[in-house]
Protein backbone atom coordinates (compact mmCIF):
# COMPACT_ATOMS: atom_id res chain seq x y z
CA UNK A 1 0.00 0.00 0.00
CA UNK A 2 1.20 3.26 -0.80
CA UNK A 3 1.59 6.47 1.91
CA UNK A 4 -1.24 7.95 -0.60
CA UNK A 5 -3.17 4.95 -1.08
CA UNK A 6 -2.69 4.11 2.72
CA UNK A 7 -4.29 8.26 3.42
CA UNK A 8 -7.08 7.43 0.79
CA UNK A 9 -8.60 4.65 3.24
CA UNK A 10 -7.52 6.88 6.62
CA UNK A 11 -9.79 8.66 7.81
CA UNK A 12 -9.15 12.37 9.92
CA UNK A 13 -9.21 10.37 13.10
CA UNK A 14 -7.03 7.84 12.66
CA UNK A 15 -3.20 7.85 13.78
CA UNK A 16 -0.69 5.55 11.74
CA UNK A 17 1.79 6.46 14.21
CA UNK A 18 2.91 3.77 17.46
CA UNK A 19 1.56 4.94 20.38
CA UNK A 20 4.12 5.99 23.10
CA UNK A 21 6.52 3.96 24.67
CA UNK A 22 8.94 4.30 27.46
CA UNK A 23 10.59 7.27 28.07
CA UNK A 24 13.63 5.56 26.30
CA UNK A 25 11.82 4.45 23.26
CA UNK A 26 10.30 7.89 22.80
CA UNK A 27 13.40 10.06 23.76
CA UNK A 28 16.20 7.89 22.28
CA UNK A 29 14.04 5.74 20.17
CA UNK A 30 14.06 5.53 15.96
CA UNK A 31 10.32 5.05 16.23
CA UNK A 32 8.21 8.26 15.12
CA UNK A 33 5.87 7.64 18.52
CA UNK A 34 4.24 11.05 18.72
CA UNK A 35 2.50 12.07 22.08
CA UNK A 36 -0.75 13.51 20.61
CA UNK A 37 -2.08 15.56 24.34
CA UNK A 38 -5.99 15.13 25.49
CA UNK A 39 -7.31 16.93 21.81
CA UNK A 40 -5.24 14.49 19.66
CA UNK A 41 -2.48 17.38 19.25
CA UNK A 42 1.34 18.23 18.97
CA UNK A 43 2.73 21.68 18.91
CA UNK A 44 4.02 22.66 15.72
CA UNK A 45 7.03 25.44 15.09
CA UNK A 46 7.53 26.73 11.49
CA UNK A 47 11.11 28.72 10.59
CA UNK A 48 12.42 30.15 7.52
CA UNK A 49 14.54 27.74 6.30
CA UNK A 50 16.37 30.88 4.68
CA UNK A 51 16.68 33.37 7.70
CA UNK A 52 15.98 31.08 10.51
CA UNK A 53 13.19 33.08 11.73
CA UNK A 54 10.55 31.57 13.30
CA UNK A 55 7.22 31.93 10.86
CA UNK A 56 3.97 30.58 13.13
CA UNK A 57 3.40 28.36 15.72
CA UNK A 58 0.37 25.96 14.97
CA UNK A 59 -0.85 22.48 15.89
CA UNK A 60 -0.59 19.21 13.81
CA UNK A 61 -3.31 16.31 14.57
CA UNK A 62 -2.25 12.89 13.62
CA UNK A 63 -3.69 13.33 9.87
CA UNK A 64 -2.08 16.82 9.80
CA UNK A 65 1.34 15.32 10.55
CA UNK A 66 0.79 12.07 7.87
CA UNK A 67 -0.47 14.40 5.23
CA UNK A 68 2.71 16.61 6.06
CA UNK A 69 5.19 13.75 5.68
CA UNK A 70 3.24 12.21 2.64
CA UNK A 71 3.34 15.46 0.93
CA UNK A 72 5.94 17.65 1.77
CA UNK A 73 3.91 20.32 2.32
CA UNK A 74 2.78 21.67 5.68
CA UNK A 75 -0.88 20.53 7.12
CA UNK A 76 -2.12 21.59 10.46
CA UNK A 77 -4.99 21.40 12.52
CA UNK A 78 -7.18 24.61 12.76
CA UNK A 79 -8.24 24.60 16.68
CA UNK A 80 -10.87 27.52 15.52
CA UNK A 81 -12.34 25.79 12.35
CA UNK A 82 -11.65 22.28 13.85
CA UNK A 83 -10.71 21.16 10.55
CA UNK A 84 -7.38 20.19 8.75
CA UNK A 85 -5.73 22.78 7.19
CA UNK A 86 -3.48 22.90 4.45
CA UNK A 87 -1.75 25.82 5.07
CA UNK A 88 -2.62 28.78 2.29
CA UNK A 89 -5.16 26.28 0.65
CA UNK A 90 -6.68 29.76 0.59
CA UNK A 91 -3.66 32.24 0.29
CA UNK A 92 -1.59 30.50 -1.68
CA UNK A 93 0.78 31.09 0.68
CA UNK A 94 2.13 27.02 0.95
CA UNK A 95 5.03 26.35 2.89
CA UNK A 96 7.12 23.31 1.54
CA UNK A 97 9.20 21.38 3.92
CA UNK A 98 12.29 21.37 3.52
CA UNK A 99 13.38 19.50 7.09
CA UNK A 100 11.23 18.53 9.60
CA UNK A 101 12.50 17.34 12.96
CA UNK A 102 10.86 15.84 16.34
CA UNK A 103 11.38 16.64 20.07
CA UNK A 104 13.05 14.99 22.85
CA UNK A 105 9.45 13.72 24.06
CA UNK A 106 7.95 13.72 21.13
CA UNK A 107 5.06 16.36 21.51
CA UNK A 108 6.20 19.26 19.39
CA UNK A 109 7.60 19.15 15.77
CA UNK A 110 10.12 21.61 14.21
CA UNK A 111 9.90 22.11 10.54
CA UNK A 112 11.91 24.45 8.53
CA UNK A 113 10.17 25.48 5.13
CA UNK A 114 9.82 27.90 1.90
CA UNK A 115 7.22 30.02 2.44
CA UNK A 116 5.61 31.11 -0.41
CA UNK A 117 4.29 34.97 0.31
CA UNK A 118 3.45 35.15 3.71
CA UNK A 119 2.78 32.95 7.34
CA UNK A 120 0.58 35.29 8.83
CA UNK A 121 -3.14 35.77 8.41
CA UNK A 122 -2.47 39.54 8.73
CA UNK A 123 0.06 39.82 5.87
CA UNK A 124 3.29 39.84 7.81
CA UNK A 125 5.88 37.76 7.01
CA UNK A 126 6.20 35.81 10.45
CA UNK A 127 3.63 36.00 13.27
CA UNK A 128 5.76 37.29 15.41
CA UNK A 129 6.18 41.42 14.03
CA UNK A 130 6.11 42.44 17.29
CA UNK A 131 8.80 42.87 20.02
CA UNK A 132 8.20 42.71 23.83
CA UNK A 133 9.96 44.96 25.52
CA UNK A 134 10.04 45.51 29.25
CA UNK A 135 10.56 48.86 31.14
CA UNK A 136 9.58 51.14 34.03
CA UNK A 137 5.37 51.43 33.36
CA UNK A 138 5.58 47.52 32.51
CA UNK A 139 6.19 45.18 29.30
CA UNK A 140 4.23 46.93 25.97
CA UNK A 141 5.02 45.65 22.52
CA UNK A 142 7.25 46.71 19.27
CA UNK A 143 6.36 46.56 15.90
CA UNK A 144 9.05 45.32 14.36
CA UNK A 145 9.38 43.77 10.97
CA UNK A 146 5.77 44.22 10.67
CA UNK A 147 5.76 44.97 6.64
CA UNK A 148 2.60 43.35 5.28
CA UNK A 149 3.30 41.78 2.40
CA UNK A 150 -0.17 40.87 0.96
CA UNK A 151 -3.60 42.54 1.96
CA UNK A 152 -5.54 40.02 4.35
CA UNK A 153 -8.92 41.52 2.91
CA UNK A 154 -8.20 41.00 -0.31
CA UNK A 155 -7.13 37.92 0.30
CA UNK A 156 -9.23 36.24 2.17
CA UNK A 157 -12.39 38.02 1.06
CA UNK A 158 -15.62 35.39 1.11
CA UNK B 1 6.89 50.33 42.59
CA UNK B 2 9.75 48.52 40.72
CA UNK B 3 9.31 45.13 38.92
CA UNK B 4 11.59 43.21 41.83
CA UNK B 5 8.78 44.90 44.41
CA UNK B 6 6.02 44.12 42.25
CA UNK B 7 6.76 40.62 41.57
CA UNK B 8 7.93 40.02 45.72
CA UNK B 9 4.20 40.63 46.41
CA UNK B 10 2.59 38.38 43.52
CA UNK B 11 1.67 35.44 44.27
CA UNK B 12 2.04 32.24 41.29
CA UNK B 13 -1.67 33.07 40.24
CA UNK B 14 -1.58 37.06 39.40
CA UNK B 15 -1.78 37.89 36.21
CA UNK B 16 -0.19 41.38 35.54
CA UNK B 17 -1.09 41.56 31.60
CA UNK B 18 -4.18 43.00 30.11
CA UNK B 19 -6.81 40.76 29.45
CA UNK B 20 -7.12 40.05 26.06
CA UNK B 21 -8.98 42.80 23.94
CA UNK B 22 -10.38 42.99 20.00
CA UNK B 23 -9.51 40.66 17.45
CA UNK B 24 -7.96 44.55 16.24
CA UNK B 25 -6.04 45.38 19.62
CA UNK B 26 -4.88 41.66 20.08
CA UNK B 27 -3.34 42.19 16.60
CA UNK B 28 -2.81 45.43 16.16
CA UNK B 29 -2.34 47.08 19.47
CA UNK B 30 1.17 48.04 21.67
CA UNK B 31 -0.75 46.38 24.90
CA UNK B 32 1.02 43.30 26.03
CA UNK B 33 -2.50 41.18 26.75
CA UNK B 34 -1.24 37.35 26.43
CA UNK B 35 -3.93 34.96 26.02
CA UNK B 36 -3.71 32.53 27.99
CA UNK B 37 -5.29 28.85 27.57
CA UNK B 38 -7.17 27.37 29.57
CA UNK B 39 -4.39 25.57 31.81
CA UNK B 40 -3.17 29.26 32.35
CA UNK B 41 -0.55 28.87 29.70
CA UNK B 42 1.13 29.92 26.59
CA UNK B 43 3.25 28.41 23.98
CA UNK B 44 6.78 29.45 23.89
CA UNK B 45 9.87 28.60 21.63
CA UNK B 46 12.98 29.22 22.25
CA UNK B 47 15.78 29.32 19.66
CA UNK B 48 19.45 29.90 20.11
CA UNK B 49 20.32 33.29 19.10
CA UNK B 50 23.61 32.39 17.31
CA UNK B 51 22.51 29.06 15.10
CA UNK B 52 18.85 30.27 15.16
CA UNK B 53 17.90 26.89 15.61
CA UNK B 54 15.30 25.69 17.58
CA UNK B 55 16.11 24.66 20.79
CA UNK B 56 12.94 23.58 23.19
CA UNK B 57 9.07 24.21 23.04
CA UNK B 58 7.73 24.98 26.50
CA UNK B 59 4.94 26.45 27.92
CA UNK B 60 4.70 29.98 30.52
CA UNK B 61 2.20 30.96 32.75
CA UNK B 62 1.52 34.45 33.99
CA UNK B 63 4.65 34.68 36.52
CA UNK B 64 7.05 32.80 34.25
CA UNK B 65 6.21 35.41 31.32
CA UNK B 66 6.40 38.35 33.97
CA UNK B 67 9.53 36.72 35.59
CA UNK B 68 11.28 36.40 31.70
CA UNK B 69 10.40 39.81 31.66
CA UNK B 70 11.82 41.01 34.42
CA UNK B 71 14.91 39.11 34.74
CA UNK B 72 15.69 38.79 30.83
CA UNK B 73 16.59 34.91 32.22
CA UNK B 74 14.13 32.44 30.24
CA UNK B 75 11.16 31.35 33.11
CA UNK B 76 8.80 28.41 32.06
CA UNK B 77 5.66 27.00 33.87
CA UNK B 78 6.54 23.33 34.42
CA UNK B 79 3.31 20.83 33.42
CA UNK B 80 4.48 17.69 34.74
CA UNK B 81 5.68 19.15 38.14
CA UNK B 82 2.99 21.65 38.30
CA UNK B 83 5.51 24.43 39.15
CA UNK B 84 7.54 27.76 38.12
CA UNK B 85 10.85 26.81 36.13
CA UNK B 86 13.74 28.92 35.89
CA UNK B 87 15.33 27.11 33.05
CA UNK B 88 18.36 26.12 34.19
CA UNK B 89 17.91 26.12 38.19
CA UNK B 90 19.32 22.43 38.51
CA UNK B 91 21.40 22.10 35.83
CA UNK B 92 23.05 25.93 35.22
CA UNK B 93 22.13 25.62 32.03
CA UNK B 94 20.23 28.65 31.97
CA UNK B 95 19.09 30.81 29.03
CA UNK B 96 19.79 34.35 28.80
CA UNK B 97 17.02 36.48 26.34
CA UNK B 98 18.38 38.27 23.86
CA UNK B 99 15.07 39.12 22.57
CA UNK B 100 11.54 38.05 23.04
CA UNK B 101 8.58 38.33 20.13
CA UNK B 102 5.12 37.86 20.63
CA UNK B 103 2.45 36.29 17.79
CA UNK B 104 -0.20 37.85 16.27
CA UNK B 105 -3.13 36.68 18.52
CA UNK B 106 -0.79 36.81 21.58
CA UNK B 107 -1.03 32.69 22.52
CA UNK B 108 2.59 32.13 21.60
CA UNK B 109 5.93 33.74 22.35
CA UNK B 110 9.20 33.13 20.35
CA UNK B 111 12.27 33.88 22.80
CA UNK B 112 15.77 34.17 21.43
CA UNK B 113 18.21 32.99 23.78
CA UNK B 114 22.35 32.90 24.89
CA UNK B 115 22.05 29.05 25.67
CA UNK B 116 24.33 28.18 28.31
CA UNK B 117 25.24 24.30 28.06
CA UNK B 118 22.46 22.74 26.60
CA UNK B 119 19.09 23.23 26.31
CA UNK B 120 17.94 19.35 26.47
CA UNK B 121 17.63 17.26 29.38
CA UNK B 122 18.58 14.54 27.41
CA UNK B 123 22.21 17.00 27.31
CA UNK B 124 21.63 17.53 23.76
CA UNK B 125 21.84 21.13 22.46
CA UNK B 126 18.56 21.06 21.32
CA UNK B 127 15.45 18.80 22.70
CA UNK B 128 14.86 18.07 18.36
CA UNK B 129 18.30 15.46 17.75
CA UNK B 130 16.02 13.64 15.44
CA UNK B 131 15.30 14.48 11.46
CA UNK B 132 11.47 12.86 10.67
CA UNK B 133 12.09 11.37 7.12
CA UNK B 134 9.60 9.73 5.36
CA UNK B 135 9.53 6.71 2.94
CA UNK B 136 8.32 2.99 1.55
CA UNK B 137 7.88 1.66 5.37
CA UNK B 138 6.67 4.65 6.79
CA UNK B 139 8.13 7.56 8.45
CA UNK B 140 11.28 6.41 11.10
CA UNK B 141 13.43 9.19 13.14
CA UNK B 142 17.11 9.75 11.73
CA UNK B 143 19.48 11.27 14.69
CA UNK B 144 21.14 14.49 13.65
CA UNK B 145 22.90 17.09 15.81
CA UNK B 146 22.45 14.58 18.60
CA UNK B 147 26.13 14.54 20.85
CA UNK B 148 25.70 15.20 23.81
CA UNK B 149 27.03 18.12 26.04
CA UNK B 150 26.47 16.62 29.59
CA UNK B 151 26.00 13.25 31.11
CA UNK B 152 22.22 13.71 32.32
CA UNK B 153 22.09 11.14 35.05
CA UNK B 154 25.79 12.97 36.92
CA UNK B 155 23.69 16.67 36.35
CA UNK B 156 20.07 15.95 37.39
CA UNK B 157 21.55 12.68 39.54
CA UNK B 158 19.87 13.45 43.73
Amino acid sequence: MTPADFAAVMSDNDAPFAPPGSTQEVEEGRVLMPKFDADGLVTCVATDAASGDVLMVAHMNARALERTIATGEAHYFSRSRQTLWRKGETSGHVQRVVEMRMDCDQDAIWIRVEQVGAACHTGRKSCFYRRIEGGEGGARLVFVDAERLFDPNAVYRK
